[in-house]
């Protein structure tokens, strides 16, 4: 995990704070009560710091959506076969899935990156998903997915994901990073009945208890993470390099980034969570990183939607702070 | 209350299930797990309802901003004076309000209507808000900007309000028709201190009881709505008779609409709840209504931003339905 800790560990870029400050003094003075939408001039107020502008905004969303298999769907912890990740895979790249549909809806472009369809990580109940020249690889790769994105000028970034058996690897991940009831940390994927939720607690009990003894939360992260989540822990932090603030999108996506937030607190400090997922263990990553969603829509797909689902809320917030009139504005100086 | 009345009473245009049912049974076969973004499909399928469309979408969004002034303003219960509502008037009509920037961003048109700015309500602690000619003139306002907006191509509407006091209307309206406790309808407002709290509740109670014999929902609407509150209320029938899909704003917006819903259960079957916001009384209005808010970011402005907000989910639910593969297309028959 060499790769991802010196990225983590390196001299991070800070927000604007001049930047931030000026769309704050400016949502505190247009026309309407101070506050009545302060969860959306908080949002304008973060764009305003990442993208070191007082005129914040979303031109350039990009959605990079990292695919990958996993050996523990072998356990019969989802409804789909294994091979549907190649498939979902085929249908983004194809232009024809959910995240392509909503992205053009919002104007957001979509690059697909393969880390791993096809060659799934170890079973994590008894292997480590990732050997560690893998794990540096899959890093490499994501760091170069980001490098792309901002090369092309993307002002703000999603996550996402695809992955068979991916929230038994999510689920494994919070189990082992933070403090809470493990049933609460499970929930049924795709659609899981009772005895498939059943053999996935078990797989995440002991892949969670594999990571007992170990301090590291990266070296966690390539134990049980598996390989698009690797790549989504990878690409934040990449981003936050570039200062491109981040959409968190479910659960997956938050769980991937937790390993990040325990081995450095505020190194997530460029995210946003785009979205309450139906899966519960997402209340509980939200909560553990600080994090407030802005939609509780109970989605439950992953790709980025849920983030996706968010975007036009982030160019409503900055709008409704730059291009409404300031009370000295529209009264006058005696205002 | 005669002409709202009429409309009410009428017989109802009703949904298209056909086109309802073709887009469920499509959200229920593209490229994710069944029921993944259930609430975001429930949406669409609304639209397709009310549109008459197996195609539904967000293209012609347009906002009606209704604007009255309150006599129980003079009660001290809103930290602003009435003559803001007159400004706030303005500004919308410049285009440099809140609503106006939001609009623009979503693509929508704003218009204002001045239903009695500058010509206040009786003051409802002890009189009504209305005489029955003036309500049955706003009420043609209301229809004709609705039928305006018609002719125009709107595909979905949102109802906004500006009106300095009449969050103390709503909440007058919401304690005389639902069963919830007085001070959990009343709230802050824009931004009320504690001895103004106290004013508010018991100008509040003073008007809910002015309406304890009235077995009539109208004509409580008549004795303490206001007259942007009848505006909306007409409006949103008027859009029932066009099969226009509503989306609902705050608290104002949903008080005005309780009467409706008491005269006429069924009536707003053609609306969908954009926000929660942070008025305590919002979320009993949203129940008794058996409404779902999209957004949950206690916003607190009205004017019809919190609607607004929600407007691209709207057109995302939709084009996550339709511009998505069937799993029968991406795999062939034999999927």
């Amino acid at each position: 995990v060499t790769v991802l800790r010196r990225a983590v560990m390196a001299d991070l870029p800070e927000p604007d704070l001049a930047a931030a400050a000026a769309v704050r003094a400016r949502a505190d003075t247009v026309l309407r009560p101070p506050g009545a939408l302060r969860n959306l001039d908080d949002v304008a107020v973060h764009l305003a710091a990442w993208q070191a502008t007082a005129r914040p905004g979303v031109r350039r969303p990009a959605v990079l959506v990292f695919a990958g298999d996993h050996g523990v769907a072998a356990a019969g912890v989802s409804n789909y076969p294994a091979s549907i990740t190649a498939s979902m895979l085929a249908a983004v790249r194809a232009g024809r899935a959910t995240v392509n549909a909503m992205a053009t809806a919002v104007g957001a472009t979509v690059t697909a990156f393969d880390v791993g369809v096809g060659v799934p990580t170890g079973d994590i109940r008894v292997a480590p998903a990732l050997a560690p020249e893998r794990f540096d690889a899959i890093t490499e790769v994501a760091f170069e997915a980001v490098d792309g994105a901002a090369g092309a000028g993307a002002d703000v970034l999603v996550l996402g994901e695809l992955g068979i058996g991916n929230t038994t690897a999510a689920a494994a991940l919070a189990a082992a990073l933070i403090d809470a009831p493990l049933t609460e940390l499970v929930g049924r994927g795709t659609g899981l009945d009772d005895a498939g939720m059943e053999r996935k607690r078990a797989a995440v009990a002991a892949a969670a208890g594999r990571c007992a003894g170990i301090g590291d939360p990266l070296e966690v992260l390539r134990q049980v993470g598996g390989s698009e989540l690797a790549a989504i822990a990878a690409a934040c932090v990449r981003a936050r390099h570039h200062r491109i603030p981040v959409v968190l999108d479910g659960y997956i996506c938050t769980a991937a980034v937790l390993a990040l937030h325990a081995a450095a607190p505020g190194v997530l400090a460029h995210c946003l969570a785009g979205h309450a997922s139906a899966e519960p263990g997402h209340r509980h990553t939200l909560a553990h990183l600080g994090l407030r969603p802005m939609l509780t829509l109970d989605l439950r797909l992953g790709e980025g939607t849920g983030a996706l689902a968010a975007l036009p809320l982030l160019e409503l917030a900055c709008r409704a702070v730059t291009d409404v009139a300031t009370f000295a504005e529209w009264f006058g100086d005696d205002a």
